[in-house]
């Protein structure tokens, strides 16, 4: 995984940070299943993820209207209620647009 | 660490990802300290983070002044220079409205 490689502001930000149940089953899969469904999503433009205590995944969309139809998809809608029942102990979704950005890379 | 307690939007969010090097001299000791100087500042409202092959940190703030202020404060001026000769290979940062919340607890 690497930095996501987006367009010039402004775009948009769900930030998605997660506290797991000690509850691994089909987890794994659920959640690449998920990566590789949101890629497929129009207006999709990136993600980046990383776990410790805490997980955090922030994907990049290049709109509210996107955003909205990939919280409604139904293999995902399956997923979330999945994640609530299972995977989750508690989560916090912000959706968010990004009016600045700067880089640097050696 | 746990999921931020933020207070209802708009807020804004800094969403920090980054590449280290494999150079960890004074790394730790840095980030905690930015940590706990983060959390001095006017208009802070709390961070996550976590890191695996990326690492991300989020914080949150309640105006886009309070996170000039942040940039511009000069020890961590003095953190960020480290860190571009030192201890990453490459970030982003992105400056972000909060927009809409909604979370989930068990």
């Amino acid at each position: 995984m690497s930095i996501a490689t987006t367009p010039s502001p402004p775009y948009y930000a769900v930030i998605f940070t997660t506290v797991r149940t000690d509850v691994d089953k089909e987890y794994i899969e659920m959640a690449n299943k998920m990566d590789e469904l949101a890629k497929e999503q129009t207006g999709y433009l990136g993600h980046e993820s990383a776990r410790e205590e805490l997980g955090i995944t922030v994907s990049y969309w290049d709109s509210l209207e996107s955003i909205k139809k990939w919280k409604q998809n139904t293999e995902h809608l399956f997923a979330q209620q999945k994640g609530r029942e299972i995977w989750y102990d508690s989560y916090k979704t912000r959706i968010c647009k990004v009016e600045r950005d700067y880089g640097f890379e050696k």
